[in-house]
């Protein structure tokens, strides 16, 4: 890590961090048009392999969003974030999600995962110009395919040791 | 969202953040001294519409807060972050919180939840002076009547894409 | 708490928190590698009374480690950060981890923490030079022998208020 870089511009960090919150946020409250406004006009969003989980654009996005309304409720609570500055107007950011959500019948499904962006300065601020989701993991009750994390491999002729009780 | 209202004050970020762990920092060790000396001496805090639930100043707030001994052990993790200054010394802040619960019969509960906060300057610092907590959501073990947070409904005729597995 | 000291160098804040994100990030992907390379070569790490839950040194915890292969993936979401800085260039951090795990067969089983932590800056930048993690509670599932935090007891004739549904 470059942390010349990563530790310049606290300002643009905080207006960073910022738009991250408030998409969640607005997911939560399903108000779709603060969160669309939050992207680039030509963003690229993907999710996961299904076409459906993919947008181009942030109209797109927005109304590809509106299949959140099968959930009864959700939250999304973002964490661990990481900033590196490509240059001034740019950054590549990481973050990750605990994504909850209850089903009209109250059984509710839990998803760990990331987010792997791409922010620009645009004349209106920070913007999400694209977006891929991994999943660290996920409760068995949430089916959604979202593209899954590559985690390394133990090495060959590894064994677990015997640590929990 | 006026970002350069939002992105002033690093420093004061920092405080009001230190704040907000602080406080779940020293509820889950109950040490309700600590918890009670964040908030103004004239506070106003609401948990949800349940008289016991709602505090005028912190001296109350912290009698009110022994209820958490009920539980066994907690957890309350804090995200989301959102500080907007309204002048130099008054910031309205939203977090969110995840708060897990253990029951003396290890059964446990846990609420997704936010706080929608005031936080104003004194002398000895930034204190809250009025917290108020709306719930996202919870799983089913969770009972305790907190305000529920307003979502936005589906339009009519929206139907739900089969995007499960 | 020191408000004048704790508000100090928004840049090395920065820094930190960013070590604390690269951990989990970096376990989560069994990137060792990249995990040791946060510590200092002389730390001391301390997630239990099990001596194969201590380390001495950055080796030793990136062979350690190795343990969580036992797992088929993991999610270790981090927040609530405070830190403290001693002199320039040591920090006292404390920040929660809510720490998800799935076994080869698919149960899972999470534990909701704090890392109590030692930064030094070193001249490739701030490093962990001491870490204990204490555990705030756990679910059921969850059984390896981590510190347990220290939690204040009700005062006698304490009684527990009928505030749940």
């Amino acid at each position: 890590m470059n942390e010349a870089k990563s530790r310049s511009n606290p300002e643009d960090r905080a207006a960073i961090e910022e738009v991250l919150a408030i998409y969640c946020i607005a997911l939560d409250e399903m108000d779709l048009d603060r969160l669309a406004a939050l992207f680039t006009a030509d963003c690229r969003v993907d999710y996961g392999p299904d076409a459906r989980l993919q947008s181009n654009g942030a109209a797109d996005l927005r109304q590809s969003l509106e299949r959140m309304w099968r959930w009864r409720r959700t939250s999304h609570h973002l964490s661990n974030v990481t900033i590196d500055f490509e240059d001034a107007d740019t950054a590549n950011v990481v973050s990750y999600v605990l994504a909850w959500h209850e089903r009209p019948d109250l059984t509710s499904a839990t998803v760990y995962g990331r987010y792997v962006d791409r922010f620009v300065r645009t004349t209106e601020g920070w913007r999400i110009a694209k977006r891929r989701m991994l999943m660290n993991g996920s409760d068995r009750a949430f089916t959604v395919d979202i593209n899954p994390l590559e985690r390394r491999e133990a090495p060959a002729g590894w064994t677990a040791p015997d640590i929990d009780r």
